[in-house]
Parts: C-alpha cells; structure tokens; sequence
C-alpha cells in the first residue's frame, strides 16, 4: 500500500514522543516505514516542514473550546493554555517542536488562532494580540522545557539532590500574573 | 603551554557564538585547542557541566546592578532583563544554553539571584520567588528563541515574506505585563 502523507506525520509524531527530536530523522522515518528516503520527499518538502505538521498534529488533540462568555474570557485562556501544557508535556522536545512550528507558519496551528480570538475579546486590541500571545507562549513552553530538563536530569541521577522542580503549581502562577497584567495592560478589558 | 579550564570555557564560547550548539561537542573543542579529548575530560566531568560555564560566562557580561531604592525595583528588573537579553541574543541557541544551565546549577548563574533579590524587594513572597522569576526567564529565552528562529528562517528565504518578527517591543510589552501582573499578585508590593 503507498504511504500517505497522514502516515508519514503519524510515525515522526510516534518517533518524536518516544525518542525525541534527536531521534527524528528522515532516514530514521524511512527505515520506520519501510520505504527508501526519496519517498518521503514526495509528501513534504523539507523536515522542517513535517514538523510544522507534527505540531499541529500534536496541538490537534486540544478540542476547540467554545467561545467565553462576557466575564469569563481569562478563565477560558487559563484553561486553553492548561490543554495546551498537558498536551505537551509527555512529548520530548515538544516546546522546540512548537517553537519552531509557530515561526514557520503560525496559521497551521489551530488552537493559536483561538487563543488570537480570546484575546480581543478579553479587550487586548488587535495589534498587540501578537505580542501578548507570544508572552503566553513564552511562558507554556518555559513550562515544558524546564519541566522536561528536571525530568532528564532527575532521571540521570536518581535523586531528589537538584533544584526543585518547577512544575504545574509555577505554571498556574505564572498564568495568573500573566492575566491580571493584561487587565491593567488593557483597562478597556471587557474580561 | 598547558591548558586552563578558563580557555577551555573561553573557547566554547567562541565556538557556540560563532557555529551555534550543534557544533559544540567535545571532539570539536579538542581540535580548537590542539589537544586530546581526554584532555578535556580533566578540566571538566561532562559537556553539560561545560554548558553551565558557558552560560555562567555568557551571563558574566551583565555587571551586577546596585540595589535599587524604594519604588524602582520594577525598573530595575526590567532593566536587568534587558540587558540579559542584550547579552544573549547574538549568541546562537543561548535560550537552550541557559535553559540547561538553570536547570542544572542556577546558583551558578549570579544575574538568576539578583533577580530573586530584585523580586523580594518588590514584595514577592520567598515561597513564589523562584515561580516569578521562573515567568521572567521564560519570556526572556522565549523572546530570544523567537527572534533567533525568525532570523535563521528569514535568512532561509532572503524575504520578508514568513511571518512578522516578535522582537523588542513584544520583549517589552511582556515584561510590562509580569511587572503589572505582579504588581496586582502581591499586593503588599514595595516596587
């Protein structure tokens, strides 16, 4: 049967949350499929440009939420963005994944659509949308990079003798700030 | 003439500034200096511990800011940020560098406990410190991150074409949102 394009994103995502981004070449992905290189050329241009796919892929599994009513805008983006993190959080190399996707080509990524949408309708005015997703980005892939190095290197030592581990309660923190800054940012906020 | 850890660190630095971190193993290091690998190996246990040198370098560039007085500790951490980004953002992968080396050894890295000394005096509890501070770092590298990606990309194509770059005034606007956001967190706040 001939490999499909949906194939090809399955295996790097399955590659990628089990080996990580190291781990996730074209030559490897050909041996996984069982087919020569060039035939993965047929389906995407570049490897870059299957990450885009495996990010969205990976952000796919983030159910669209409904739209907030007046009121609860801010708690609608807290709780985007936890879908986000737990989405995330058990693959390897996730953060650099969606990192280099949302450079790319942002449009592929639905749920950064979404989060453009709550946004303004929490009163953030449409030019500085960008720059105050880009700060909640920041901050959700912080959270899973630092979260993932702890686990790596906690797992190479064995112990408990490291820094402390900057997990879901730092996460939460941090969204909070995030969105009562955004209040006073934005006085108009509708919220 | 023998070799120093301080010119092994010195010429990682080099290394990672001019090449980026793919470049930057151990085998490339030796040749640099003219030694053998095992050479290195006396100076430093693990290449990862080399990257928290190279961060803690990297990070050397800032000169520790005077205690700022009553009611401008929140520009006072804007401005050490700034300068850690002005610090970091020609260095290739620095974002991941320091992502490491925080992880690893943050005691290490003197600007990460000016930061924790900055936000006490701003009226951020000891328990949350590190929480705030772990949401000023992951706009900091995710801004570097962002613009790095966006310039190897736009290096790429040669066009402006790709999407618009998240640089200075986005670095900004978020860290005028944390400081407002902390502001409204920790009410008791001295700023």
């Amino acid at each position: 049967m001939a490999l499909t394009r949906e194939q090809l994103i399955d295996t790097a995502v399955g590659v990628l949350s089990e080996f990580g981004l190291a781990d996730l070449s074209m030559r490897r992905l050909a041996r996984e499929l069982n087919v020569q290189v060039g035939a993965l050329y047929w389906h995407v241009k570049s490897k870059q440009e299957l990450l885009v796919d495996v990010a969205a892929k990976l952000l796919g599994r983030v159910p669209r939420p409904p739209t907030p009513a007046a009121g609860t805008v801010p708690m609608a983006i807290a709780s985007l963005l936890q879908q986000l993190r737990t989405a995330l959080i058990t693959v390897p190399d996730s953060a650099e994944v969606i990192q280099l996707a949302q450079s790319m080509r942002p449009e592929a990524l639905a749920p950064l659509g979404w989060l453009m949408e709550f946004l303004e309708l929490a009163g953030v005015p449409r030019q500085e949308a960008p720059y105050a997703r880009h700060l909640l980005l920041n901050h959700l892939l912080g959270s899973i990079a630092a979260h993932q190095e702890f686990q790596a290197l906690a797992g190479g030592s064995g112990t408990g003798s490291g820094p402390a581990e900057l997990g879901q309660e730092a996460f939460e923190y941090g969204m909070r700030v995030i969105l009562h800054g955004l209040a006073i940012e934005h006085p108009a906020n509708v919220g």
